[in-house]
């Protein structure tokens, strides 16, 4: 590419190196540290990826177990942060909660050298969930709810405190495998994004607000809420078909389909697909499954596209009973472990992200006094 | 350049379009929107200028008043912000709070509709600086500070409130000059992290968030403090020299020296020194600007390298006796304007900021349960 020319949106643009995971163009070749996701998914928990993606290996048992025993101390929110999750609207919107959690939490325990990166990445990983429902709860319920709990995976933790209860084991393991899935995606935007604050020095806790702020547009991670929204509009699989032939004729986009890099398939989606079935099963769900696959369906026949990962994440976020302005911020509590890894590796050898642009503007002018304008 | 090749930090690599500003390579053709930074600086008021980016053009003297009056009432914190800002610790750097306060402010008063967009780029505009100096009063001075006043431009408004009392026509000017400078400059990195943020569909006060928190780094706004810590700590300009040397000899960057896309100078350097020298003789100082002008010479004799905007606006706002954790605040007071006119630019034609990544990881490898890893 000549360096005149300009590629929208930086597609297939080379920005950098990493060593954290690949995305393949085709359905295939989704790795972490060099593991498939599909053998993760399988046999990995979310926190043994989170300590993958950070640290760079798998945990030994003893490292495992002492890791969630850190995660689980440190769960419990600053005092001083309940009174800015109570200061902000019960009807903000969730991932503004967030944004403005985690930036005030930069204010709280600031960073102050650079050997404190991975304990931030940790304290985030812990607090995210706590800070999230503190608010959820304050405002919903009128309660102020204690934020730690017994349960040792995040999965448990955030089901015990949104529901009260402690949660069943098919509902706990689907959430920790979408958080999995979740965790990380090279050079996705939000990803890109914690890196481009990095670059200029700045702190770990911009970089990671900088993230969720980009996570929540609907190109993005705000697509799994998008998608659940548009599957609730229909009734039965028949409306759902006419109502998205209608949409893309429209020249509409489906939220939940397509992808910048994969091309044929996403890798995630016939993993969640699968969970989501059987959720479906579970709950005796007659109606949501089949419109969704109904969608994907049309969605195949008429644009050759595929369900992301954000797809089908919706109906089985609904099964678990997640309210749906949650599924974003869920997004945010299992990717704050790749963006973590991402912002470590850009310090490890940074350099300014500074692009320039193409100048379509007005050809240079005099300035005209204010006097004489009129 | 080749799909396969890296360019490190996306050096000269053109990631879109724009008509808002030109920032040629040698030390000329600064332009916004088609007018040469040196006329904007000689006969323009920040207003003006803000309104040009936001706009696309300059504005008649009604629309002057009209945009000025606009502003002005828009300068009072809402109520719910204020336990936020009270909550902040007062010894947060000060640019954690703008992060936090701008987050907080998009739970407060939500973009609903793009329609809002231009109301909201005003909006923060003219309540940045009350928030942060809200504050930084009630922290640092325990009262609570009305932030309206009677000053019409952002300059005199920001003095008043910092020091309690009408500024003088001298440093109302230069503050503003400053501010004028500070304004826009194409694909900056906290730019270009604003358009990231912007491209997944997210909301304005994201990527203004997102902004700040980039600005933040002292590769980029953050060098104008460093560039005073630095000057700080030497009595004399022989001091300085030594030290100077001393820390090229370790390899060290010194801030507020050198750019990305300028390699021969800073065309806002030589209006911004000027100014510095008249405040310079104005209150009767012979350390500072004596050292600054020292360190200039040794670093163009040494390296060939020349002070950006930021190496002398920080000695100008000490002559101004703003706190030096201010200056990058200051820097965002007036940047918004710049990350304002792209957020939009890239709302008119967007396409998600997504690039791709070099792998250097681990090749594919099996996983290993965790019974079996010991
Ligand atoms: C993910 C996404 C942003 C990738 O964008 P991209 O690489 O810039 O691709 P484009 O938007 O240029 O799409 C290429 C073509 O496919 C179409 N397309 C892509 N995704 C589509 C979708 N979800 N619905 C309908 N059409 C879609 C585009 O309209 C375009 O068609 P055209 O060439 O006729 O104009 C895009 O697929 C999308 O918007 N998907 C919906 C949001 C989503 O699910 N995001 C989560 C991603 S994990
Ligand atoms: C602005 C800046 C980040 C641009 O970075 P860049 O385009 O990536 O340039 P590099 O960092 O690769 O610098 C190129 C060379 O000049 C040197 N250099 C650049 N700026 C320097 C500085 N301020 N002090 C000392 N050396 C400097 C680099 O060390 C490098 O030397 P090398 O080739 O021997 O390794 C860089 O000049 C810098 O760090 N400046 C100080 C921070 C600052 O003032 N930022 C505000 C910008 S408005």
């Amino acid at each position: 590419m000549s360096p005149e020319t300009v590629s929208s949106g930086l597609a297939g643009v080379i920005a950098g190196r990493t060593a954290i995971s690949t995305v393949g163009k085709e359905a295939k070749r989704l790795t972490y540290r060099g593991y498939s996701i599909e053998m993760l998914a399988e046999q990995a928990s979310f926190e043994e990826v989170a300590y993958l993606l950070i640290y760079g290996q798998l945990p030994s048992s003893a490292q495992l177990r002492e890791y969630r025993e850190q995660l689980q101390s440190l769960r419990r929110l600053p005092e001083e942060l309940k009174p800015v999750l109570e200061a902000l609207p019960g009807n903000s919107h969730p991932m503004d909660v967030m944004r403005t959690g985690c930036s005030a939490l930069g204010c709280l325990e600031p960073e102050i050298d650079l050997e404190q990166q991975g304990d931030i990445a940790n304290r985030l990983l812990a607090l995210l969930p706590s800070l999230l429902l503190y608010w959820y709860h304050f405002h919903h319920q009128g309660t102020r709810i204690g934020t730690p709990t017994e349960e040792e995976s995040l999965a448990g933790h955030f089901l015990k405190l949104l529901h009260g209860e402690t949660p069943e084991a098919i509902p706990r393991r689907v959430l920790d495998v979408s958080l999995i899935l979740y965790a990380e995606h090279e050079f996705a935007a939000s990803t890109f994004a914690a890196r481009v604050t990095a670059s200029t020095l700045s702190d770990f806790y911009s970089a990671v607000t900088a993230a969720i702020g980009t996570l929540r547009g609907s190109l993005h991670g705000g697509a799994n809420e998008a998608a659940m929204a548009l599957i609730d509009r229909f009734q039965t699989p028949d409306e759902a078909e006419r109502e998205i032939l209608a949409a893309l004729a429209r020249k509409e986009k489906i939220m939940g389909f397509g992808h910048r890099v994969y091309k044929e398939a996403d890798p995630r989606n016939a993993i969640i697909k699968d969970w989501c079935r059987q959720l479906a099963e579970r709950v005796g769900d007659s109606c949501l499954f089949p419109i969704a696959e109904r969608i994907e369906a049309v969605m195949k026949q008429e644009k050759g596209l595929f369900p992301n990962l954000d797809f089908y994440v919706a109906p089985a976020y609904r099964f678990l009973g997640i309210p749906i302005d949650l599924y974003t911020p869920l997004f945010v509590c299992s990717r704050v472990a790749g963006w973590a890894a991402h912002i470590m590796e850009q310090r490890a050898d940074n350099r300014l992200i500074r692009p320039t642009a193409e100048y379509i503007g007005p050809e240079p002018r005099d300035f005209v006094p204010i006097g004489q304008r009129g």
